[in-house]
């Protein structure tokens, strides 16, 4: 780190920065310039956010120079992490495809997305259970009744699980069922929740907050790292720009961004980003081409019926179409679906 | 609500739209222009999310007309809500400030803050027990500890209780001690917590998304008066830009937006919103001047000491100062101290 | 348009809002409810700027319900925009790379680029002779020096030649030299500068503002169509965020928007929209998945002696690279380069 | 500046950038970690952006210290600037309101507004004669008979004229005219036009960008004051956010940042980053606690009848009584209007 001294801090100030700098465990570099002295300050990354620097009298700026996480980052492993869900690999060679509707709505809703979904190339079901809405009126969720036909429709199709859960509470619930743990947008710094999921063996699939920046996404993983469980896997999902034609805006750019700077898996929801339907099969195959893993697709029988999110989601003959143009870029670019 | 139908919608879709909303109990009124047919819609306006639009084949937009929050209207309610907290009053003539450090720290740290910010002129301490940190590796509260640490002060000095409730496992915990509950930023649509404090009899003050909308805001603030606790407090503590200087950007201009699309009292956190002390004293003065009806600041005997958010908190002479300035403005629009 | 007016809007307010609908030509649907009333008008889209409904006493809100502009809207013109220049097709089935260096250095650079990329497969060049440059006391391009030699490039190559034009004033001398015309992201809304390309019998490669709606872009197309030139080529080239990783954020989503939205071709320059090199690439093959006509992208002979924007110019060799992949990707899905 | 180093970086690369450091003429500090090597370098850090360093291999990072602009700092100049405008100065212990109309739509209504605005206690009358339009059919301004006019209504009441200048090429008239030169949101990255300012001798008022850094803001600045106009005055006018119930979200942080470092006077314009009458006052109440040295107020005999931003002007009767809640707390915190 950096530490910038204001152009009349005296030799005490300057000295009491040092003496705190040292007594963590930091090596020192000063350099005395024409207009500010300036610290360089090398040494334990994950210590420096505690130490108030800028609080310090004298003291103008202080700038990070490396990441402040540690087992989420390429520099800690250099080899790409593949989170194995059952015999499936996500992170390896292949594509992963997790569809389905947004929520659970009834047995017959569920089951027959499923059949579709996996007819399709789909490897894992997506489903909500327990549903964040943004209104207190709205549809909330199955909650149990929803996890036993997530649970059936897998015993019937072979598909995976992957499904939210909001909270601590019913976390021992959710892990009974779920094959992948969904935290939502909405819980990316649920810290409580965070240290719970580290505590579960089961994959963790970590949506970026709609303002998170990859460095708070990745400081969120390394929360669930540190408390024990590598298996995270990153899901990209559209950010809050002052753009309002799309629901948020998809941050592409982010999948080549977190596989540079992390050795975790990257998979991208399209359907929350835009929010319409008719401009989510593009940009699936725009996100399998920027490097994405896999995808997070929004599918439902009737989706003019759909209880929650009808708007973004695809018919299943929408879902087919762009399964066969997701296969062709897939391959295009050396992978397989 | 509007529904706005695309060009080529044929009659069968634009009464498919009609049919949907008479079953929901909506009243219609339909105009066919030249390029367009548009549905308006007037009814309950909690239930418009439910219904799934814009799924619809045929349909193009679908604009809502009114807010979907109800309890939280000014339309409900026109007269100023004033939360009771003991004998104060939030949301009167007078303006409150809680002030106190980020963290419990410590016995004697919290202690001498409590004397200070009372001698100055608070009569609510601010400090938090349970941490949400950006970093696994940062100090997360004293917890419990820090709890009985606030109600000694509070039996020192008078001074009302306001801490952060982070998970509805710890808020019965939490409830025991605090005087006001505090939703934190990362919390705002963390549903769960919502449903859990709208069950408890204590004053809530319900901090904005670093990223939510004032809808969003106010929507949340809908989830707690839907369960049943009507006393809520809502705090702008700066939301998510582009700019970097500061932490956030602090819109000052929702507090009128707020007042005047709400009943609700408002206060400001200029702290956490700025990220540098150097420029809290201004905008606090200013956030009273656009009509907060409080203010949170971060005090500390020692900010270059202090284990959390060291960089924004005053130090007990700066915050003197402020409070001269704010005495002074709120008395020249004509509310008081 | 729909005027929602105030719960206490009287009949006199809502006559007065009639009126001036009326005396403006538009057709008028009330409606009134328990809540509100809603007047709906129907009319001249082009007009409703300047109505002033917002302003008037009693009107609580007005909600646009069509796009403001009409020229560039897929309503007006169904079929895709082709737009000509010389024997190139930009609109068509064939992908379009537009490369080169940010700024034309000197004319052995230039020269050796325009070899390199044409080499590679670009039927465009791209390079600067005005330059925007964020500070005063940086390097501002060679002027009409620079415009000779991508003239002498054009000869050389056969490529055509893209540049930017700054200023009203110096538009005579760049469109002497130009094929397309560059309108930067800085002057998408100046609109002095729109109305005077309007007049000349050149395309118009129109980039998209750092903070500007798809719709504002939109708008601006229409200020140059409005004034006669209807030859428009839309460039997304990312915009504004919180996110500080990337110089700005590519907005992928806005290619299928504006195709929907609009007839014009559109295309893709991810290399200001990311800022570093090493994530062009991935970026530039996404674009065309998601539909892009064509891309500009900045390469260098040696980008670490670059003048201007070295940190995200690719090396001649990964841009080779890249075009492969381009290549795969846009046959992959039925287009060619 | 520190340049950071990637991991792998070797002798020859590390050596690469020290000599082009050199070469430039700075001053090098060398610190070698276990993780990275990491260079200080000190010097004219108006040559930084021309180094292109992060194009160099091996580099992974260039982090500036200080910022890139040197007149407009506070470092160049302790003192506060005041701007004179005739007998008026801007920067100084009173406070200056610049009102009036957006456009300048007729004689009468430019004089009665001239009339009233002064009569409230207005100093500078503002009023667009050419007007930058969202929409090519919008009403674009009276041209040079708004300039005539201007002057007329200066004549009647003695108020300096603030007009805002579109183009270089029609400068030399609005010059002739113009008591202070206003360069608009859309134009604060003109550079054209503000080297061509920059070379008459009157006040600039410089418009922050709807999406400009405050460090952006104080380069453009920088622009101006390099080519020789030292009579700059800054103008907060709100940006662009996710918010979308206010027009732009006004940063009146940015005035006492600002303040802080540069020397240069900063004033508010409330309405346009409001957009709604209804919530001006009390933003340009606040504007002034936070330390703003003017306002820009847009008024208007009659906005519901106004060509240009009715809706977000205020009537004669809220001008009047926003003047006195101004002069209210400019007394109080130590001003005068």
């Amino acid at each position: 780190m950096i530490v910038v001294m204001s152009r009349r801090a005296d030799e005490d100030k300057i000295n009491a920065v040092l003496e705190r700098l040292k007594k963590a465990g930091f090596q020192i570099h000063l350099s005395r310039g024409v207009e500010r002295t300036i610290i360089g300050a090398i040494g334990d990354k994950t210590r420096m956010g505690d130490l108030a620097l800028e609080a310090m009298p004298g003291v103008e700026n202080v700038v990070p120079i490396l990441q402040p996480y540690k087992l989420a980052s390429r520099a800690f492993k250099e080899q790409d992490t593949v989170v194995k869900v059952g015999d499936l690999e996500i992170g390896g060679k292949q594509i992963h495809v997790m569809a389905g509707p947004c929520a659970v709505e009834s047995r017959e809703q569920l089951l027959e997305s499923a059949e579709m979904v996996k007819a399709a190339g789909a490897t894992l079901l997506r489903g909500g259970a327990f549903k964040p809405r943004t209104s207190p009126y709205s549809f909330q969720g199955l909650e149990e009744k929803g996890l036993q036909y997530l649970a059936e429709a897998r015993e019937k199709t072979g598909l995976k699980i992957v499904t939210e859960v909001m909270d601590a509470g019913t976390l021992p619930l959710v892990a009974e069922y779920a094959d992948i743990l969904q935290i939502g947008t909405r819980n990316m710094q649920n810290f409580f929740l965070l240290r719970e999921v580290a505590k579960v063996d089961k994959p963790v699939l970590l949506k970026r907050g709609a303002s998170a920046t990859i460095e708070e996404w990745l400081m969120a993983a390394e929360y669930i790292m540190a408390g024990g469980n590598y298996n995270v896997i990153l899901c990209e999902r559209g950010i809050r720009t002052y753009e309002t034609f799309t629901r948020n805006t998809l941050d592409l750019s982010a999948v080549p961004v977190v596989k540079h700077l992390s050795h975790l898996p990257v998979i991208v929801d399209p359907s929350h980003a835009i929010g319409k339907w008719r401009f989510v099969p593009p940009m699936a195959v725009a996100a399998v081409a920027a490097g994405a893993d896999g995808l997070l697709i929004e599918v439902h029988p009737n989706p003019s019926e759909a209880l929650c999110d009808g708007p973004q989601s695809l018919t299943p003959e929408n879902f087919q179409s762009l399964m066969k143009d997701v296969r062709a870029v897939a391959e295009a670019i050396g992978r397989r679906l």
